[in-house]
């Protein structure tokens, strides 16, 4: 039999063309080329010690059922207290969600906020899985073109474009922002919170990269004591009743393969989200939550802080080389662990310029169109996350590549 | 601020009735009385020693990251392997898509196939995330009323009563069932795929009950050498070009907490899915995937197989006790782990019964109002998948309890 079924329209996701540069660099790597890859939002480290020793702990004494839909009692509370820790804020346990990964965060807070025909606006350039997720739920994306002047992130006018010229159900808004790494300005968010509130535009804010932020960053302020590096405070505070927050395990924790996050809920969606994770998810992955707990410990935030004291190092040596780079146009690398660049002065589309790249220097970086359909083949987005040394070769790599390009 | 923004109206999920039963009966355990749950559709036993001795090697030895949006190539491959080893099929790994629990592959696999508005056919009784999920995704449910005559199962007549009454564009077919416990026949499972093939329905078989069958099961067939109580074929020989099989680690391997599950795809949706994964999910739970490899050992095989030996036992003991439990009106339990009675000739709706046999005998069982809105107050489903010694006492109180009440 042959014919084929249909295949839903929603299915239709544009494809990753990064996913083209990981293949292309696996199969080079595979004929034995010396490839760096600086492709992925992934922590070169892994979860810490105090961590993967927790989880050895609980498989040697048995194994772990089904937990609450929720998530564990004794997870919500460290989550909760951890908003203590780093922003002072008090949180009620209740209103924490653990969720598989940020994904399922957003897949649950999507699902509770917003019916099919919403309308939900996000920065462009911004991460794609927000677009697609949206989509294949029926709601509507409405993309904010922010550029540098708001540090590419929205703003008012923004928003105020978006709902009257179609009306707005909600925005989601990410900071520090993948791919560009930049934070909103603390008066800005302010405002856009507020106008969310007043125009009931439910607010999704995206922050797995809380704790990734440099100090030299403008938007940055001081860090609370004993958390030298990670855990500046930023949008938390300023966040409205109403709001989603979505956080993650995956990125200051680097415990990306465990698939763990959260949300904060304002009140009336604790009970939606109950009942739709329930039935999407049943639980999250429960070993990763008793083990999860092991990350709220002295030795978790001190193993997390050392990964971001990397980055931040990595992140000077490629800021220090934009000359040799010939990186003029850069968005501000407030937080997270990118550099967005513009590399259109090199007489190349993104994507050739990355195919280039990877085949003439053997280093991967990820085109800007993944991120930007409309700018995005001027831009590519170099991730530090990977180990320093390779990051530090891969810099070397580049400037020496970029010479050999005829002008 | 008091103000509340609006929740959506596809997260207002009806409440699930064992969740009262659930919270009393640990409010019960907490003030000291003793509760035994046969509410739970999990295995007592957990992951078998050899999975989770797997999982400890893998966190000794380092971290495990991101794996690949349709899972780990090891594990595409065993769980491909198993289709030869249970049902003499050859099936390619590039079809099998590893999934978040089979909760992941449901919503995967409904996006993949389904549009807003598109119309899915499912049995009632039934599952009801299948319902849930799909109303959450903007499809309209069909709900088939599905009697003793054909077990519980959807036939022919059904579907075409649904397709002539509005179109029809998917149908949910699960065997084993839960809550029924029971199976499709053969002849009547080639009839149906067959019609779906010919009506352009896409079919999703849910079999994540293979493998927890039984001896006496009119439907069952002889298992394979070496498997002498798991694995026996049902449906997957009979599944035509176009269906989408789900399955799952959670009850066979007794693996619920891991969160792992599969899809076996058309050629046509494996794109698809592949896309909507990696945005929705990113990756299934990356230590799950390692260890899961190792379910596929003879050890995993067979510390399975001793569990379906413990349920094949609790079975024998409720089934001899029909008469005592005046459970007249029973499903053919053919596999999983449930008997699903009609309660109805003791002169109370299942919610009372199930609140009243939890207070005054101290056993929990599900109303059948979970599964089925139209006839579930007379029926209650009662899971063995506890310890055989616990299904033994419950049986007991819930004799001794009956002999209580006034006729």
């Amino acid at each position: 039999m042959t014919r084929r079924l249909k295949v839903s329209r929603r299915s239709h996701v544009p494809p990753f063309a990064v996913m083209e540069v990981l293949a292309e660099a696996n199969r080079l790597r595979d004929a034995g080329a010396s490839v760096l890859n600086l492709c992925a939002g992934e922590p070169a480290t892994g979860a810490s010690d105090v961590v993967r020793r927790r989880a050895i702990e609980v498989l040697e004494s048995g194994d772990v059922g089904y937990t609450e839909a929720l998530g564990v009692p004794a997870l919500r509370r460290e989550i909760a207290a951890h908003y203590g820790r780093w922003y002072d804020l008090e949180v009620d346990p209740a209103r924490i969600a653990v969720t598989t990964g940020s994904s399922g965060g957003f897949l649950l807070a999507f699902l509770a906020a917003f019916d099919v025909g919403d309308r939900v606006a996000l920065a462009r350039p911004g991460y794609p899985a927000y677009k697609n997720i949206l989509s294949a739920l029926g709601c509507e994306v409405v993309e904010l073109d922010c550029g540098p002047d708001s540090r590419y992130q929205p703003t008012v006018s923004h928003l105020m474009e978006a709902y009257y010229g179609g009306g707005l159900d909600g925005l989601v808004l990410a900071s520090p922002a993948n791919p560009t790494g930049t934070m909103i300005r603390p008066d800005e968010l302010a405002a856009v919170a507020t106008w969310c509130a007043d125009h009931d535009v439910r607010l999704i804010s995206d922050e797995i990269y809380h704790g990734i932020v440099y100090d030299d960053a403008a938007t940055s302020r001081p860090a609370p004591p004993g958390h030298a590096r990670g855990g500046s405070p930023t949008a938390a505070r300023y966040v409205p009743d109403g709001a989603v927050v979505v956080s993650s395990f995956s990125k200051f924790w680097a415990m990306t393969g465990w698939r763990l996050g959260w949300l904060v809920l304002p009140d009336e969606l604790v009970g939606p989200v109950g009942a739709l994770a329930g039935n999407v998810a049943l639980s999250p992955p429960a070993l990763a939550q008793h083990a999860g707990v092991a990350a709220f410990t002295s030795d978790g935030y001190l193993a997390a802080e050392e990964n971001v004291a990397r980055y931040a190092a990595s992140r000077e040596l490629v800021l220090s080389r934009l000359d040799d780079l010939g990186w003029t146009r850069v968005a501000p690398a407030d937080g997270a662990f990118y550099v967005y660049a513009d590399v259109s002065g090199d007489g190349m589309d993104s994507v050739t310029w990355c195919a280039r790249l990877l085949a003439e220097a053997g280093v991967a970086l990820t085109p800007g169109t993944d991120f930007d359909a409309v700018h995005g083949r001027d831009w590519v987005r170099l991730s530090f996350a990977a180990a320093p040394t390779t990051v530090a070769d891969a810099v070397e790599r580049i400037v020496a590549w970029r010479r050999t390009l005829t002008p």
